[in-house]
């Protein structure tokens, strides 16, 4: 049974009560675009920089958001009220097509769906942070960005559901992909960097990937850190010379990662790059809510 | 406002009534698989064609099939005789992963979703089989085999989607699209064809593409004749030698192309090969589910 509250254009109900149409193109096409956000101190972390890249995702598929940040602040805020005791939230934000016939002209679907799913956080289990993880490349590639842009944060996760069932039968908690020229890109659910001779790095945009909020955060504490973020094509043999390795995703922060494939990753242990950058992501992310909550 | 019914795991609801849960995996990562039949005299046209895709499609999701042929076509009889008054019934198969945590382990989603849709059947127009029509070689890549393979008919459809926008905006009514070598492959929702000296040629299937149950029958139907139908690799440059095109769905038979992006197809009118396949197509239609029907 589902936990929480979940909005559906204006109505809430509690989540293992909350239905959409048959007939939403969201559900029968797949035809939608989402945001993961999470809360500290029961504040949406960078809410602007998750609507700016919903309303982008939307724009790429001809959808019209029907909403403005503060109208969906609003309805946020309900949300979580409704759900009931929490420590901090997990909160998905869903724009499908909404409903109509069943054919791919706009033109059959003039309203939009809105949902709002809001859970109680299931907090990063300690041992992710003090050990980090394991997690595998994978033989499925990520999305040609000709047939579906990765950059588009859709509801189309099966490209993403089927390089996490590779990674599990690999004994895995997250699954590494390249595009289709052989060049490293994302993970199913995360960014990824790896750190060389004291920089942080990241496979490039043009790869073909998601650039997440979190991912664009790392660049800003890098700064602050006098630590090197960059991008570059990276390939699957630079993986060898990788002293440390994270991904970066809203809900798992900055998890370390120390083994690849069975095989440790530098010393097999979390490094002092990846600890720096995670300890100063903590102390912003609760730094920035706590402005926001005493306002 | 839709018209028809909808079967969800065992209920039927009129179509404007009927829902699933927001937690569906389904709706939130559109993991499901389909499958399109249409009736001729009130009989699924090519149904166990159909059911062993859907086993097929559901397989490489790790997806069990929770029931048999014989009882989906109990419950789709049921869902038909709910529909109301239709002279032949379109139906759309869905199995869903069903309701479960956000995450993408299958062991989450112990229980798949059946939905079964009905509606009445929207006859083609006559000028789609008199005149042809207008399709549009769109920018837009069909999915690469190894990160959604095409074989797999999924509710992952905005590959599909963002193609058919393409050709809305050729103002065509099919978009055919090519693979990431160049290769032809298929369009948004049917099979290509081409006639080339008396041939009937379609992409081959390793081009990456999902083998239409009504392009199998076509094969069938060449033999009948003495028509060669087979399979090549096609390039868009094969385009400019067809003297004719046609496209093959289940909703759609066999329909006529006669222009490709403004540019007429060979006379620009409906061909001699096309005209003898489709006839033959329609007759055997009719006189396969008749037998059926009479059982």
């Amino acid at each position: 049974m589902q936990r929480g509250a979940v909005y559906v254009n204006g109505k809430i109900a509690p989540a293992d009560q909350a239905v959409v149409p048959v007939y939403d193109h969201g559900f029968v096409y797949g035809e939608g675009v989402y945001e993961t956000l999470r809360t500290y101190n029961r504040v949406p972390f960078l809410y602007d920089g998750h609507m700016r890249r919903l309303r982008q995702s939307a724009e790429r598929l001809l959808l019209d958001v029907p909403f403005d940040d503060g109208s969906l602040l609003k309805w946020m805020d309900q949300t979580v009220a409704a759900a009931g005791e929490l420590h901090e939230a997990y909160i998905r934000v869903l724009l499908t097509r909404g409903v109509g016939d069943l054919n791919y002209d706009p033109k059959s679907t003039p309203t939009p769906t809105t949902v709002i799913i809001v859970k109680p956080l299931d907090p990063v289990p300690s041992r992710v942070f003090e050990q980090g993880i394991r997690i595998s490349l994978v033989d499925m590639l990520r999305n040609h960005p000709k047939s579906v842009n990765p950059v588009i944060k859709s509801n189309n996760l099966l490209n993403n559901a089927l390089a996490m069932q590779a990674a599990y039968r690999a004994g895995a908690e997250e699954a590494l992909m390249c595009n289709y020229r052989g060049e490293l890109t994302e993970c199913s659910q995360a960014n990824f960097f790896m750190v060389r001779g004291g920089s942080a790095i990241t496979p490039v945009s043009a790869a073909g990937l998601l650039e997440g909020v979190t991912r664009a955060f790392i660049f800003e504490l890098g700064r602050e850190l006098g630590i090197d973020v960059r991008e570059e094509v990276l390939l699957p043999k630079d993986l060898e010379s990788a002293d440390e390795m994270f991904i970066t995703s809203t809900t798992r922060e900055l998890s370390p990662v120390t083994n690849l494939d069975g095989r440790p990753v530098g010393s097999g242990k979390v490094g002092p790059v990846t600890k720096k950058l995670l300890e100063i992501y903590q102390r912003r992310a609760q730094d920035l809510t706590a402005v926001s909550a005493s306002r």
